[in-house]
């Protein structure tokens, strides 16, 4: 029987390893529109900054063993009565058949309405061949830039092109730069970028780009404009779904891949995964579009499972994300209090300043964690953390998460029996400190005797 | 109402302060032999090492805010009748009334049987007084030193000592040292500190401690023998039940107190916390003596909430320690195999090697982890982890322990949404990739088909 999946990259090739670990006698194809299987994408920024020199080694992995993988194959039409799939080859088309199929075509760019997007020097970054054509216009000696979209990749990328010696100016749309999180970690970030020389103009779109002499000129609301010799948009992505277009396969969530838990698609024998499906979300318990290379991981790993008779339900996501913007992690899991109000919980929510470990041993940083619970039922919902990337904010983050998979309540993380040593972190984790600070705000003082 | 606690350090202070949280009209007073109330006993290693050059910040806190502090106060009987403790104060003895009363006095240590340990210059570290008396000794100018114990103490003092540029040889009974985690682990830790300039010698039992000349000479078995200007012995520690002694109370696990998940002892309105109880633990699910100050401070604060009304229940231990070794972390939550095995489950471990964050990015550092499972049940008991000390190592094993906590399958961790970026982690964490390899090693590939 053969397991053919439409896509290399994170969903597609986790979805053949599983199948292929747990049924080994599987005959598993790969088809992709490019030469880059598996690539991380997410490495791209550090590819531009110099930190990562040789881009190969941006491949998650480069071992397939027992997988047929057909490179710069782009599918072309499925049929799904013939259980078939029509493939571009060198020498004109091709047919696969498949016994089971895994559409894993995940997303494209969906760049913003601004004009002079096709001038030579303006650049969006989403693949690898951007990055490659960005690159070897930055080894022109490229000195400045200005970045469009403040967002993961504008942030990663402002910090790349200053680690370059270059200089940054980066235009955002949102009130202050990171969305995802609250608008005063968004601010503490922003002083960072500032510490290093990078101007910022958040709150402003972007409306036009155009020749200025041997410049770019940047131009936007309220008569914003800046030059630079490179212009590059972080944008943001749709789910890649055209291939499947009009062929009666159902979409759901913005246009992506209707799926269920077990990432079946509306068709038998069809399953989806990654970036071009809508994705189930744990707390807010229902689909949402939340594209995210751990996602793709995941849900590639339970397709694969179940294309070869496996029994696995995609247990959701958290919307954890974290990032590193010069010296700060910055990250989330669960719902923010708006967010959280908006899907009918009764939030609240706890700021907390503390050190990542004992204040006398020497190195202690201070975490800022914002903490969400409902008021009502004492339910975690959500965290936030923001400080020195060598403080184990991601991995604090994580705990924060594995509490939400867990439903957990806010003050539940106090009978955790965490890790302790002074140098690593306190007798109360971070985590607890601020459980404890939003019980206290939550709990009226008891009257007792 | 008053509150009366015996015991100013860690459980007894976070019961006062817990009390005085959720009730704060109630009268707290706390009774401490020393005078160091709720001073960090973990962090003696670094005052010695002079990375914490002043004591006094040893403190987890030095305000308390309506809790009367009775300092230099020993509790001399307690009268569950009368309800009423003795104290011994400067000019005699002082009788203090209670309505609840929170036994918190802590452990002693356990010297091991070695003949000497009342020369000059052989000293047993445990108290706040212990390390005064060293610091100054070392503070002669001492430039050798052996350390008899190779559990958390004697390798934080290894790296300590080493840090004041000391000669340093370290005796250890078990077969590696720091016996609470597996060998093949130990053996890294002494690789560590063989790299560092240790000499070490594990699987020797001290016997004794004599005179040579202007130095002291440590004897073992095996003809073992060392000689250094100071010897300091890390004692092992039993619960400091003395004032209960013949009173009645019922004690339990290795002669601690016998407490109830509410704190509670045989003794009607008395409570007990701390390194002096029997602990529950989570997934053993009886009682143990497991002293360990993070646990101190949840028991003391459950002790605390219960004591003015509250109804809280203490969910128990899962046996998390981790210290930092030079450049080192090494930790265990839940049970290793051997002590899996022997509360009756059928357990398979697995080991795995992967880089802390994408290796692509610089200075990634591998981790070590072991996972232990059961084959039955797939339930997650426990893992090991080792790695360098800003790997965060301590955090990923705060994730396995909130899995330990929700009784988790091995395989479910694959399901949580845990954070990623390049600089900081993997799409498949760390903890996750660990969790793979005890699924594929647990089971069997399926036939489909």
């Amino acid at each position: 029987m053969r397991f053919l999946i439409i896509g290399g990259s994170d969903a597609g090739i986790s979805a053949a390893l599983r199948a292929r670990e747990i049924a080994p006698g599987i005959e598993v194809t790969v088809v992709l529109a490019d030469a880059f299987p598996n690539f991380s994408i997410c490495g791209l920024p550090f590819f531009l900054s110099g930190e990562t020199p040789d881009w190969r080694t941006l491949a998650h992995r480069t071992e397939f063993e027992g997988i047929e993988l057909m490179m710069n194959c782009a599918a072309r039409t499925i049929s799904f009565e013939d259980r078939s799939v029509e493939i571009a080859v060198q020498d004109g088309r091709k047919t696969l058949r498949y016994d089971r199929l895994l559409i894993a075509t995940g997303a494209h760019p969906a760049m913003p309405q601004i004009s002079g997007l096709n001038l030579e020097g303006v650049y969006p970054l989403h693949t690898m061949e951007n990055s490659f054509r960005i690159q070897e216009h930055l080894n022109r000696g490229v000195r400045s830039a200005v970045l469009v979209g403040a967002g993961y990749i504008g942030l990663e990328m402002a910090d790349a092109l200053v680690h370059r010696g270059m200089i940054v100016t980066l235009v955002g749309r949102s009130e202050a730069v990171l969305s995802t999180v609250d608008a005063d970690f968004g601010r503490i970030v922003e002083k960072e970028l500032g510490r290093r020389g990078v101007a910022i103009q958040s709150g402003t779109e972007v409306t036009a780009i155009e020749k200025a002499g041997a410049l770019l000129r940047v131009r936007g609301a309220s008569g914003f404009s800046a030059e630079a010799e490179i212009v590059i948009v972080a944008p943001g992505v749709s789910p890649n779904t055209q291939l499947v277009a009009n062929s009666g396969l159902e979409l759901g969530e913005k246009g992506a891949i209707r799926v269920n838990r077990r990432m079946e698609t509306s068709q038998p024998n069809v399953y989806a995964a990654g970036d071009c499906v809508e994705t189930w979300h744990r707390i807010l318990e229902r689909n949402t579009y939340l594209p995210l290379g751990t996602t793709s991981h995941k849900q590639g790993r339970v397709a694969g499972e179940n294309a070869v008779g496996g029994d696995r339900q995609f247990e959701g996501v958290l919307g954890t994300q974290v990032v590193k913007v010069f010296d700060l992690a910055i990250g989330r899991t669960g719902l923010r209090e708006t967010e959280a109000q908006d899907a009918g919980f009764s939030p609240i929510t706890a700021s907390t300043g503390s050190f990542d470990h004992k204040a006398y041993y020497p190195g202690a940083q201070e975490i800022l964690t914002k903490v969400t619970g409902d008021r009502n039922t004492g339910r975690l919902l959500g965290a936030q953390m923001i400080g020195h990337w060598q403080a184990s904010v991601a991995k604090r983050l994580d705990v924060f998460a594995t509490a939400l998979f867990n439903r957990m309540a806010v003050d539940d993380l106090n009978d955790v029996d965490l890790s302790y040593t002074p140098p690593l972190g306190s007798p109360w984790d971070v985590v607890q400190l601020a459980a404890q600070k939003w019980t206290t705000r939550q709990s009226s003082p008891v009257s007792v005797y």
